[in-house]
């Protein structure tokens, strides 16, 4: 997505410097300020790791001027329906629409205290809602930065997503050490001998269960293993 | 989701504030606090609308302690592959996991500077990881915890979701204004009369792609039609 972030009329030095970094988290670098106190722009520009997309943003003395070259322009409000003068997409298709379109796309913040202003949200196609709950809406501002981007980037790549790639144990691992602890086990007297086909059963689900890679039943093979020697030297 | 934030030996009174006010808003009261300097937490008590949440935030010596009662542990990182340790799930996946699950089940943020520690992760089940950009993968606080929060309600209660339900415009009254707008561009000299086929045509399919409800149709009609009756009594 070709993304403007605009803060309108933003306050706090921190909430300004709070939506830079996540910007810079989640890839968007171009950030555009209206009206915004030269102070609090000026001491955002400390914040952490935020410096490149503080370097580069832009300020402007209107909304109309910030926005100019979008062919996009969507507003954020905690309102659920704020008199229904425009229409409401939840975060989750609002983003949707967004990424689907092509031309520069401005993505509005108000201000900490107030919102966007009904001026402000007269020049935008439509609002874009984060789902909070209904006693308690209106979020930080770097945070609903923070969950919009998450929102636009979401799934992307996720293909190359997998959980730690370490191999599954193959049934033979898992049969060997079931095999192996089935003997520790009467061994130390836990079973009595020759062990029950239903005590046999069940110890072999209760590995399978554990969902072991190939790692940890080499892992866990190696102690019973030991045990098992132990075992075997004391009886001797 | 029987879900407990647990913020781990956090530093900044604003984070934790911050961390309470995301959870108020995502509708997740329960916040664990681990190792934390007691001037923070007390100073984090004055977060805006966090309150409640805070009020009830319990404080524990150990993480041990903390998860006592958890049946699954997630811890959050922003290594994407931390020596391979512990399995990684992307927030995506992971939330999915978690929302899954039964029981209580612990969320663990670590420290501004340096995350979980190597031990701490050693008691979650897996690790959670937010999709950041591989050249600045570190979160602000705050603004994890919002983004892990908010996808744990995603989605929920969205059939609710509808845009502002005004209704589409219907065919007649599309009609009734493509002819009045006719007449008008045709009364105004914008048209020669008799005006062509292709002409109609095209402003027809301009009105449709316009995409109108009732109510903007019916206001466009109003406009139309004044400015009809204004050529009218101009041309007599």
């Amino acid at each position: 997505v070709d993304l403007r972030v605009v803060l309108v009329a933003s306050r706090n030095p921190l909430n300004i410097g709070a939506a830079a970094r996540a910007m810079s988290n989640f890839g968007f670098p171009c950030l555009r300020l209206v009206n915004a106190y030269e102070v609090a722009f000026r001491e955002a520009k400390s914040a952490v790791g935020a410096g490149a997309v503080l370097e580069t943003a832009e300020v402007f003395g209107t909304l109309e001027n910030a926005i100019a070259d979008c062919r996009l322009v969507v507003g954020t409000t905690s309102a659920s329906h704020r008199e229904l003068k425009h229409p409401i997409w939840r975060l989750e298709q609002g983003a949707r629409l967004i990424r689907r379109h092509a031309g520069p796309v401005a993505l509005l913040f108000g201000s900490e205290k107030f919102g966007l202003a009904n001026e402000d949200m007269d020049h935008c196609h439509w609002l874009l809602r984060i789902p909070t709950r209904a006693g308690h809406p209106s979020m930080n501002l770097g945070q609903s930065v923070s969950v919009c981007l998450y929102e636009l980037i979401r799934g992307r790549g996720a293909s190359r997503s997998k959980p730690t790639p370490s191999a599954s144990a193959s049934a033979e691992e898992l049969e060997r050490l079931t095999v192996s602890l089935l003997d520790a086990l009467e061994k130390s007297g836990y079973l009595k001998s020759p062990t029950s086909g239903s005590m046999t059963g069940k110890l072999r689900r209760l590995i399978r269960r554990m969902n072991l890679s190939t790692r940890d039943s080499t892992l866990l093979q190696g102690m019973v293993r030991q045990i098992l020697w132990r075992l075997g030297t004391r009886q001797d």
